[in-house]
């Protein structure tokens, strides 16, 4: 029972529940193998979530507050489009590659089919990023296009190859898919990423 | 026993394992729901594969060949970098998209873990695509130093902001993302995808 008093938060459940399940697949994880890794009692657990749906409603549900929390919220405060969007980029790298919530932020992958009510809250809250994402870029096109007039001469332009949609769906997928590939001891890491992927982007929509 | 001989190829298995391990789960997928959805008896699904993971290995081996006849092969037949690299984004970009082969291609992002030397046959055909796409490049990025040799007032210019490793890397997640967002009844389809991801990371490489 006092064991119990240790497991002071949700968000360690959560953690742990994220971790086995990336570990070993959602469906092959029991709610029992989730109380045995946290040496919780069944009962204990249960108090907690009723069901290993909740858990994974609750782990993406906090995924998307860290990514309101670290990433959306320090980006609305930025003046100027393009740094509000090199701001978007480092804090959404961050997030991704942080030890501490890798494993929360990546379950928003799991393509494990939720009840359809619990599924249409993640789902809402992931659009609301994506038009957040488009139209900044969007924004930044037009700071673009308001530099050309200003100085001809010496502004980068803007083509418009690229609408917005199609690059936030870029965007949103080399960050996202870095998980598939990402190793903490190899040679990319946010300190070198984030400028290559920022570059790579800006160089991409004023394409 | 006549209805067994419909299902006339170990395709046709693996397509419909793939879409049921995606709609249900891997691990909430059996092998007698497998069996049912073929209608075929349970040992005649055994004689061609002899466990699910087998048919995870093989949907993901088939995934990895059909990178390989409908993008590696024809883009290792074309003369001038850049032109390959434009045919590599979209070709890879219809393979995706490809609703025959769509089922089997998203399994290759199934993290469920496989017996560990399958695994290792499936990363080291990842790794080899990888590292095409990588030499692809960083090709592009020498091809546009030279043209800039020849010409300087009239060529584009590379600063060698993007590394072709982080390139690929974003290169990738763009394409295998899309599965995650794309809609057939949406507005972005290979038409109008392939030209903006195209132009947006010739961009960004030569940033």
């Amino acid at each position: 029972m006092a064991r119990e008093t240790l497991v002071d938060s949700r968000q360690e459940i959560l953690r742990t529940a994220a971790r086995l399940f990336q570990q070993r697949g959602y469906d092959a994880t029991s709610m029992n193998d989730v109380a045995a890794a946290l040496k919780l009692s069944k009962g204990g657990l249960y108090h907690h979530f009723q069901s290993k749906d909740e858990i994974l409603f609750e782990i993406m549900n906090h995924a998307m507050e860290i990514t309101q929390e670290r990433v959306l919220a320090p980006v609305r405060g930025i003046v100027g489009a393009e740094e509000r969007l090199r701001a978007l980029i480092r804090l959404h790298i961050e997030v991704v590659l942080s030890p501490r919530d890798r494993e929360i932020t990546v379950m928003l992958h799991e393509n494990h089919p939720l009840p359809p009510a619990l599924r249409k809250r993640i789902n809402s809250r992931k659009k609301e990023y994506i038009h957040f994402v488009e139209s900044l870029i969007a924004d930044v096109q037009k700071e673009v296009q308001k530099e050309l007039q200003k100085d001809p001469q010496r502004a980068r332009q803007t083509r418009g190859a690229v609408s917005p949609r199609a690059a936030a769906f870029a965007l949103l997928g080399m960050i996202n898919w870095i998980y598939q590939w990402y190793k903490p001891e190899g040679d990319l890491q946010t300190h070198n990423l984030v400028p290559q992927f920022t570059e790579l982007v800006l160089g991409g929509i004023l394409a």
